[in-house]
């Protein structure tokens, strides 16, 4: 079973949206067997849309395409589709029926263009939208099948996974693939491939690996394609755990975990509590805490103190010693942990202050110099680290490298 | 001029990351008047990787590739362009001297895997790396030109910049393309529709029009293709102006502005400092404003408390008014403001205090009502919001609309 993806819109080719749709498509795809073999971005052209649904070989069994639904004169899509499948657009009762019911939900009027959206090339099966006006579309034609769905990506992944995937587990019979991902951290990838060159030689052919690279964080993941799903599943655990034996020390996760999902597991079992004093983080750290539902359980609350006599008056710290060592100093970056451990009475605490970029660095203390802590009511450690010169990715990989020190220290590693 | 944009990674074809380089490179690109034409990803595979160059048609007159060059097993590019360019792999002494480099700076020792990212197909052009090891490739075949970069997204900026952009600028006479962007907030895009159609019925051929929403914010560009840079810019200008008569309201910047950006600039010209109080934001207002080198200026810090002790402790929120009245309400959220305000000694200061979901919701208030707040010495407002259901979307929607009622209310607008 193979698919293929077609995202549509000129604000992909301009570049001035980043296509997400594509991401969440395939990994739901694949969660289901399919396997994605390309995906295509085209612009808001009739021709184009047309052109590349032709050009999906006889091997595709699938289409999927988002964008180019809204209800301004931009969008082409649904024109394009009843010309590749010879029809014609006309007023669909069902799919006016959400649209009024959208527009009811709100008090709003419809319009004579929303009204429009709810009219649908005929040898179509409609999908319905219930966060949005633009209708899903299934289409069948040569043993394959196309289904169109609106760019806005809450309203196309709602469809995707309420509507199209269980229509297709009913439709076609679905192959078995089975990924596992070890999420690890502390180990750069040319050394973890160094660490595991034998294992990863050994491998079957069926079993492919790959290392997954992001700020902080190196993810490994065996992806293992057959017909017997148990079977494959016993053959990679065992390949699994004697991946787990050689890398231990670095694993710190598995599957769909992030740093904020590792860390909401660690708090609950320890039934800790957590509270941020963030300088050069900037409450990027808070943030990715609080992207967990369910947070508020564990997290006490943060404190951003960008300036020194905010770092002074909120968090207690010592003016002597900020003229001294300077607000990006072991000293200040402890008392700043020490200050919201006792500012929001919490079991934990972490601390950062570094030189974020791009500016207000010096040769003793360039810029990507982060200090972080952390801090209990028996300890206080904190480290240095040099990031880059890059501020957006220093926020991203101080806030993850905090975290990940959190982790050792809550769990005792450190 | 045409291009096309090939990123390699099965990572991509399985959704386990977002591909933002493609949309990095069609920016930079079209911004130099290189139109791109379609974006594909093909999985780590040399014979998709053959395939996807062999499809770009006569009209392609530059290929752009990243991925698939990192040091581990799964990188199969290299081999991939060898093929096609009929040519054979082997050590180049001008890319060995950069990687040498690379770990000269950091005191590590190369190891023979890293040494291997100095072997380059023969008769490629070597583009220098300085953040990362993998060398970059110019290829010229039939008259296109094919530039192959790594996948590491600050590696492949850097690049693409710094050496490829002026490359191309050297090798063709590069046509005019204009865009234009206005950024709007508080009318929604079929409400704008409505209000601009005979606007947009009227505009030539030449120059497209599209609507960019986003959470909170919509973008309107116009885009203008001819060979005067001079005439393109006039004609641009004029029916920008017409259009800024009609929508003069709801715009609140242009171009390349982010809220964030736009936030900055208001505050450096009320030379203004900024607090802020959140709750159902958790960090994100911060992280935002944050994200703006040199906000320091202006940001003086935050407060993120997300619990009702912390509001009383941190923020002087009153525990009967929390008892009476809810968290969630009016006469909260202006007390978080205030307390804000009084603790950093800023001019300004905003809070916000809601129900981001999943859980929490009330019939009352349900999931999706949030309490925003703005104050100053002179005046506190405060304003209702119903959002949505979403938890990410809820946090980026009342963050951006709270920073868009910050505009309004230091422009005296509300």
């Amino acid at each position: 079973m193979k698919a293929i993806i077609i995202t549509i819109g000129n604000e992909i080719l301009i570049g001035q949206i980043v296509d997400t749709n594509s991401a969440f498509i395939a990994k739901e795809l694949n969660k289901n067997g399919i396997t994605v073999h390309r995906i295509l971005s085209v612009g808001d052209n009739r021709y184009e849309i047309i052109n590349s649904l032709d050009e999906a070989g006889d091997d595709i069994n699938l289409v999927i395409l988002t964008g180019g639904l809204g209800p301004t004169a931009d969008d082409v899509t649904k024109p394009a589709l009843a010309e590749y499948f010879d029809t014609k657009i006309s007023f669909h009762v069902g799919a006016f029926e959400y649209v009024k019911c959208f527009f009811e939900k709100r008090n709003h009027i419809i319009s004579e263009r929303n009204r429009k959206q709810a009219e649908l090339p005929e040898n179509c099966t409609f999908i319905p939208n219930k966060s949005g006006t633009a209708s899903g579309m299934w289409f069948e034609k040569n043993g394959k099948v196309f289904v169109s769905l609106p760019g806005v990506p809450f309203e196309m992944t709602e469809m995707l996974t309420e509507s199209v995937i269980p229509l297709l587990r009913e439709r076609f019979i679905l192959p078995q693939i089975i990924h596992y991902t070890i999420i690890t951290a502390g180990i750069p990838e040319s050394q973890m491939a160094d660490r595991i060159e034998s294992w990863e030689s050994a491998l079957p052919g069926h079993i492919c690996f790959a290392y997954l690279p992001s700020p902080g964080i190196l993810r490994l993941r065996l992806s293992a394609y057959g017909t017997d799903k148990k079977i494959l599943k016993g053959e990679v655990e065992k390949w699994v755990s004697m991946l787990e034996e050689l890398i231990s020390d670095a694993i710190i996760g598995y599957g769909e975990d992030t740093m904020e999902t590792i860390i909401a597991d660690v708090m609950r079992k320890h039934n800790a509590s957590l509270a941020i004093a963030e300088s050069c983080t900037g409450g990027h750290i808070s943030k990715m805490i609080t992207s967990v539902a369910g947070s508020s359980e564990y997290f006490r609350g943060s404190i951003v103190a960008y300036s020194n006599d905010i770092k002074i008056k909120t968090l207690g710290v010592n003016s002597e010693d900020i003229i001294k060592y300077g607000a990006v100093s072991e000293v200040v970056v402890k008392q700043m942990a020490e200050g919201a451990l006792e500012k929001f009475q919490a079991k934990y605490a972490i601390a950062t202050s570094g030189i974020a970029g791009p500016g207000g660095g010096t040769p003793e203390k360039p810029v990507g110099t982060v200090w972080i802590a952390v801090a209990s009511k028996q300890k206080t450690i904190a480290r240095i680290y040099h990031l880059g010169d890059n501020r957006e990715r220093n926020i991203i990989r101080g806030s993850v490298t905090a975290l990940a020190l959190l982790r050792s220290f809550i769990l005792d590693k450190i």
